[in-house]
Order: C-alpha cells, then sequence, then structure tokens
C-alpha cells in the first residue's frame, strides 16, 4: 500500500517513529514519498502541510489538532500515539501503546490502520471534533500524574520519608483496577481535615490542590 | 524476638498480614500474644487499645494516626505499609512495598524492624509528629491517581475513545521517572485554554479541577 514513508521532524516521537519504520523495512526520509508524515510541533502542522505538494498522503500524530490544519490536502488523515515519549529509549516505546486514528475516509483508514500496525500501535477510531476532549483526557492521565507525584514527594519530603517509596504505591493503584482505599473512601473527613490543617502549615501551595482533588474524588470517584 | 502475633482486625490489611504471618510460620491469633497488632479502622485503635491488658507490645498499622493513640501502652510502635489493598489478593500484596516505622525508643523500632521483615516490607523511619504530612502525601500519590483516571475516563467515554487506553499511558508516565511532556511543558497555552472550552461545553463538573491541575503543573512541575 505504502512503500515509502516522508518522516518530518525528529523529536520525541518523530524519532521513535523513524526509527521504527527504518526496522519493519519502511524506506524513510525520502521526499515525495507515498506519505508525508508530519512529527512537527501543533502550531507548525498547518505551515508545512500547505508547503507538501499535492499528491501524496499527509498525515500528522498530534493528539490536539484537527484534520482541518492538514489543507489543501484531502488525502490525510491523523495517528496519535496515545504515550509519553522519552528521547532516552528508542521505538520500543510505541510497541503496546493505542492510538487515534482521525480519518475523513474509509481509504484514509486503511492507511492510517497500516502505519498503526507498522509501528505496533493499538488503534481505535477517533472523530475529528471530539479531539479536544480526547486530548483533555491524555492530560488527565499523564501530566497530571506528573503533577501528583511531584506534589506528593514534596509531602514526603518535608515528612522525612523517602519519595521513591512512592513508586510502589502508585503502581498497584494502576494494577488494583483504580479501586479507591483511603480517608474519602471511608468516609474520614477528620483525616482529610488534619491533611488540611497539616498542608496550610508547611505546604501552603498544595492546600488548594488538596482541597479540590477531595472535592472532585467525592463527586467522581466514590 | 516475637514468637506469637495477635492480629486484630481481618479488613484488609489485617488479612493480609494475617496470611503473610502464617506463611513465615509465626503463631497468630493467640490471646496474650508478645505483640499485640492493630489492623482495627482508625477511630477504634485509642479503644481497642485500652482494652488490651499491659505487657505485650503493641501496634498498629495505620498512616494518619499517632503513637499516643496507642495509651497506656509504652511497649508500642506504629508500621504503615504504604500500599493499597485489595480483599481479591493475598500476602503478596505486601511484597516489596515500603512501610513507615514510628518507634519511641531502640528497642521499639527492633520490634518494628523485625515485623516489616517478616512481612515482606521496606521499613523506612518516620516521626510521629509528620505522619499527617505523609499520610497526605500517600493521598495524592493513590487516591488521587484514581480521581484523575475516572476523570480521564469520563473524557474519553465522551470523545467516543476507549478508557482502557488510558492504562499503558499512566504506566509508562511513571517509568518514564515522571518527566513531564505535553502541552503545559511545552508552555502550548492555546491548547490548554481549547481543553478548558471543551470541557466546559461538555463536561463543565471537571473544569475547576483541570484548571486547578494546570495551575499547580505550571508551579512544581516544569
Amino acid at each position: 500500500m505504502i512503500d515509502t514513508v516522508h518522516v518530518i521532524g525528529s523529536g520525541r516521537v518523530g524519532s521513535a517513529v523513524t526509527a521504527r519504520l527504518c526496522e519493519r523495512g519502511v524506506a524513510v526520509g525520502v521526499d515525495g514519498g507515498d506519505l508525508v508524515l508530519l512529527c512537527v510541533p501543533d502550531g507548525a502542522i498547518a505551515a508545512v502541510a500547505s508547503s507538501i505538494p499535492r499528491g501524496p498522503w499527509v498525515a500528522h500524530v498530534s493528539g490536539a489538532t484537527s484534520l482541518a490544519a492538514l489543507a489543501p490536502h484531502e488525502k490525510r488523515f491523523s495517528l496519535h500515539p496515545l504515550q509519553t515519549f522519552t528521547r532516552d529509549r528508542g521505538p520500543e516505546q510505541l510497541d503496546g501503546s493505542w492510538a487515534a486514528v482521525t480519518s475523513g475516509s474509509e481509504e484514509a483508514r486503511a492507511v492510517a490502520l497500516w502505519l498503526a500496525e507498522t509501528l505496533g500501535l493499538r488503534p481505535f477510531d477517533l472523530a475529528d471534533d471530539a479531539r479536544t476532549l480526547y486530548h483533555a483526557g491524555a492530560v488527565f492521565a499523564s501530566n497530571y500524574v506528573v503533577t501528583l507525584q511531584r506534589a506528593a514527594a514534596l509531602l514526603f519530603e518535608a515528612a522525612g520519608a523517602p519519595p521513591e517509596a512512592l513508586v510502589p504505591l502508585m503502581l498497584r493503584t494502576i494494577e488494583n483496577r483504580f479501586e479507591l482505599t483511603g480517608p474519602i473512601a471511608r468516609g474520614d473527613w477528620q483525616t482529610v481535615d488534619a491533611h488540611l490543617v497539616a498542608i496550610r502549615e508547611q505546604l501552603p501551595q498544595l492546600e488548594h490542590l488538596y482541597e479540590t482533588l477531595a472535592g472532585a474524588t467525592l463527586a467522581i470517584a466514590t
């Protein structure tokens, strides 16, 4: 279906994608390929897309960006790997990750599914007008997990406890399929109030965060 | 050092602890043991402790509760497994988990370390007056991870994306040592604002949570 892919961009995602395509024997980095894959910053997608002569398939890997940014191309789709990437690792970062496919036609979807399979991703369909909501969900599941760890580590450091001890707790919480335990699950508001008093005294910058999360936990997680 | 342990309580923690002590050949459930281990709700610790005749070691496994709740006993300590427990699993839940040891004497600390080792836990010392701050940190790292997943799953469901796709993303975020990626790390506030608009329109109950976490991410995680 696709013999050559021209990957534009060598950031976190572009590097992993290029390495994986090479592993799979797909010719990459060729001007005038069958597919031009934009792995550039979201804000640059429209400008780069409009500079590409019409003819090949054109796609982006952004979570937040509409297909409209790929105008004037009509042979277009998006494949967003639902994963956080680091420069310290290679194409194995793609293995088993899910990926959102947005496409306007069956033909575009077929190319997107070929690309997902070639990269080692597990694809699912995502409507173009649902991308923003989807991407906000991904922020909760990745970026805000970082924020929780930083907050917890600040509290542990202040308490003289080792922050690395948080990791098995976080992993088990996921492994246990997000079963809620702890004071809020028990309705133990005395403990929650004691936490707030201690945070206010020693790390007041975390008070609003703790309180907002406690309210949200009661509302959506109990 | 300790031959018999009387475990009081058969909840999530008490069940796992009892099963592990049995596996290790420690006699359990014996009135008048060398150590009485209270695995009861936080609010019941003081009442149960005061009902125990003086003599044996008395300890609790609560994260939030001061040693003072074990009065009038002076041979006392606390060992809090820093873990979330489910009834669906057994004593292997203890393996590799960290645990906070709070003790008022070297002798008490030695008994606590024996218990930690016997249970398969990795102990660290925690001052009695730092317990509340420490426990608040544990809430961030476990209970609030549940809350983030619920929020993300609500957004994914509204977007028509599969919530199970969030799991590899959350795990990799931890595996990558909490390296922050995504719009806030890039300073891409246009995307953050677009998320807020979409959330306000479709899941307004998550707007305050998203916004508070965005502010906290900027403050403590960038």
